[in-house]
């Protein structure tokens, strides 16, 4: 130890706990609160419907040489946009190899991929109304959706989006999440986006509570969490964006303990990280094996994972009359699904550490089963996905959960997936789970999911569905 | 809720608490116990040095052209293996853009980097020796090593390496930290190397602790934390590997608070990743303009930075009698500080959002200060690094900690930087830091490290030296 004394503290500075002790309390209060103290959740259908008969859409398809601003780079293939803004559709070209020391199976492929290097706020804003925590959510109609308007963030904003409203522009409430005069956080972290999609793309997931009045404006509504669990529980309510917000919450931890002490667990997820040596580049997308590009698609050969494709979007009731731009449109109905049992009363969900070609870090922990069914419709056997025939196959009395929702609907048409809590035996998933797989709870997925990159977005969609499913420990 | 009643639960299936409450204390324990129960502290410098003669050990400097196995790839003028293992050192082109938003000044620039894809394990094994905690420490060679003989993690593997371990091959101790064997995990998490000079290199950083017997070899020592902590002290004595590794330990929070809470850290991390745009690229090394190649060294046109050298290590008393190998030879002596002052009786320590090109995602926390000052003499006024002439400034009796360690010795030579901790005041580091530095405490550093790719290997020496400095909050 050195022997100089101790200089003075700085007067008057204060320390604060590291942990609001409060705040999950507020936040599971919040949750039991089904009625609203602005919009009651029976009127919320109507609002809705009024919202989506101001704002009226038409999306067409169209080919590709009816993209206004878009073209395929001679050299490469790519689809590009002339300015060099929004997003580009490259190759994609993915060598994986697996076992023990990574030293196993060896698996390549091509694919394209959307490469959009910026990063985007999605935001929240929470405000308390008679001292129960309400979410400002919008109406917002994204050209992808089947049902073109659902339940957005607060702000939902490339980075060009707030760039430009920090020089005056116009992004609706930006201000509570950038800049000196923004409210206090609850959650703010980098978590990726659609790693089969998108080549190493994230999103700023933040959650901030305002201090003070907020105007209430058009499209926007204040909810509980307890009102949005609800919605969660309907078809097509609540947008991509705002569950992957939703589930960085930071629910209670009812500290009932786990199979897997929280080191057990990063041990296990480091060892999934390292035994997988994946190699992803960008390649040009007219070099792409096993794509065929037509007036206006780009398709697999075998019609398996997705289209490229193009629309027109017509706006009926603002300045910009319309846009065109690309989107992905996954070829069929996605599932994904958690597998849950109790292990001493503690419920578990079984998570399965996934490689996706885009992701920053080999893997991600993403739910159990998250397939295509008719990607694997041609494969028998044990080639089979692990664990997709049981999930298939579930009887009605085991599912906690279930809902149709549908992936970004500013890159993707119509992607729509069957996201499923299901109950699950040591028939069907053992204690003792095969490699890649491990059991872990709920408040074990919140701890995580506050450092970004270890929850794939298809996992995230399930944790914020856990309150509705009921699934959190009590 | 749904109303199906919960299935019973499996029987004799326990769950455990999610952090083992003991086990920082027992390490605050092993801190506290200066004199260890195997070999004591004034014993350790004639064991060293037996160990030194046991291996002796001789690096010559070559030209290129005597490197055998290794050669500048025609179409490139990569350097590279013949047998496309170890390493490949190759160009890297880096752009990056700051400010509020990504959109503020733009800087390019190129260099040379090594790659080497794969995760190698740097693991300390631990047991408890009448009650205290024990570390098992190798006394290894280095050729980049100024005295080549240093201690090391029990183990200090690539990919390669352990996968031929795990047929049967040849590093010792391996069996504790990877199969089905292994002990009980303290600490297992991804770390990134230095970001200046690898492209996107990571380790596995492990604490085990041992159960039941485990035999010493030659060449290791068991040592507790207060008897690393002394030799921390001293120049060129505990390795990079082992630093980065003991950084990893999970010390007791005395949960006596913070200037910022863990949300307000993660949320300001969080905006520095956003805010730097970087896109770092590989290249052919011989399209990077401003550095030659020589005979003997590719170096940079002004003299800064580092050089590339090749050198050949004799081996003593080996049935290897040597081997050639390329490395990084910084061209002086760096710098690398915390300025720490007490806020509310509360230690702290001034980190800083750094952009290395190699890094995986943006930014990692570096310490205060982490330069190579020849880099800077040509720089006058307000183009000199921050906080750079103050560190160099500053009178003995405000450094409470300061060491000369060296970086990796089997990628670099002579790579030795001044490790300071340094007592600052409001006039040279106020309570309120420009934009990219950020006041924490020591154990909010010890929780970020769990996660990975938060603090650089620079900042993660000098959180393991942060005990020996007397630093950590009582």
């Amino acid at each position: 130890m050195p022997s100089q004394p101790d200089r003075p503290s700085v007067a008057g500075v204060a320390v604060q706990p590291r942990e609001d002790g409060n705040l999950s309390a507020r936040i599971a209060v919040s949750a039991t609160t089904a009625q609203g103290a602005q919009l009651r959740t029976e009127d919320f259908r109507g609002w809705l419907a009024e919202r989506g008969r101001a704002n009226t859409f038409r999306v067409d398809r169209i080919p590709f040489a009816e993209l206004i601003g878009w073209s395929f780079e001679e050299s490469t293939g790519n689809l590009v946009h002339r300015s060099g803004r929004f997003f580009t559709v490259e190759g994609l070209r993915v060598t994986e190899e697996d076992g023990p020391y990574g030293d196993g199976p060896y698996a390549q492929w091509h694919q394209p991929i959307i490469k959009q290097p910026e990063v985007g706020i999605l935001g929240i804003l929470v405000k308390e109304f008679g001292g129960v925590l309400h979410f400002l959510m919008q109406a917002k109609m994204e050209p992808g959706n089947p049902n073109l308007l659902q339940l957005s963030p607060t702000v939902q904003a490339t980075r060009s989006n707030y760039t430009k409203a920090h020089q005056g522009g116009d992004v609706k409430y930006i201000e509570y999440f950038v800049g000196p005069g923004r409210g206090r956080v609850i959650a703010d972290v980098l978590q990726s986006e659609h790693g089969s999609w998108f080549f190493r793309k994230s999103n700023r997931n933040m959650l901030v509570e305002a201090e003070g009045d907020v105007p209430l404006l058009d499209d926007f509504c204040w909810l509980t969490l307890g009102q949005i669990n609800e919605l969660l529980r309907e078809d097509n309510v609540v947008n991509m964006d705002s569950r992957t917000v939703l589930s960085c919450l930071p629910y209670p931890d009812t500290g009932t303990g786990a199979l897997l002490s929280d080191i057990e667990l990063l041990s296990w997820i480091t060892n999934e990280r390292s035994r997988h040596a994946v190699r992803a580049e960008c390649v040009p997308l007219d070099t792409v094996p096993g794509w065929k590009r037509g007036e206006s698609t780009i398709e697999h050969e075998a019609g398996r994972y997705f289209k490229v494709v193009a629309v027109a979007v017509t706006a009926g009731n603002r300045e910009v009359t319309g846009w065109t731009q690309p989107l992905f449109e996954p070829v069929g109905l996605g599932v994904a699904a958690f597998l849950t049992r109790k292990f001493a009363g503690v419920p578990h969900l079984l998570v399965h550490a996934r490689v996706e070609g885009g992701f920053l870090d080999t893997i991600e922990l993403g739910p159990t089963v998250q397939y295509t069914p008719t990607n694997y419709a041609h494969l028998q056997g044990k080639d089979r996905p692990r664990y997709l025939d049981e999930v298939l196959a579930t009887a009605a009395d085991r599912i906690r959960y279930e809902a149709v929702h549908s992936e970004e609907g500013g890159r993707f048409l119509n992607a729509e997936s069957r996201y499923l809590i299901i109950e699950a035996d040591e028939e069907t998933a053992p204690l003792d789970p095969p490699p890649g797989y491990a059991w872990v709870t709920p408040a074990q997925l919140t701890s995580l999911v506050r450092h970004g990159h270890f929850l794939n977005v298809q996992a995230r969609t399930l944790l914020a569905c856990l309150e509705a499913a009921g699934v959190r420990a009590r």
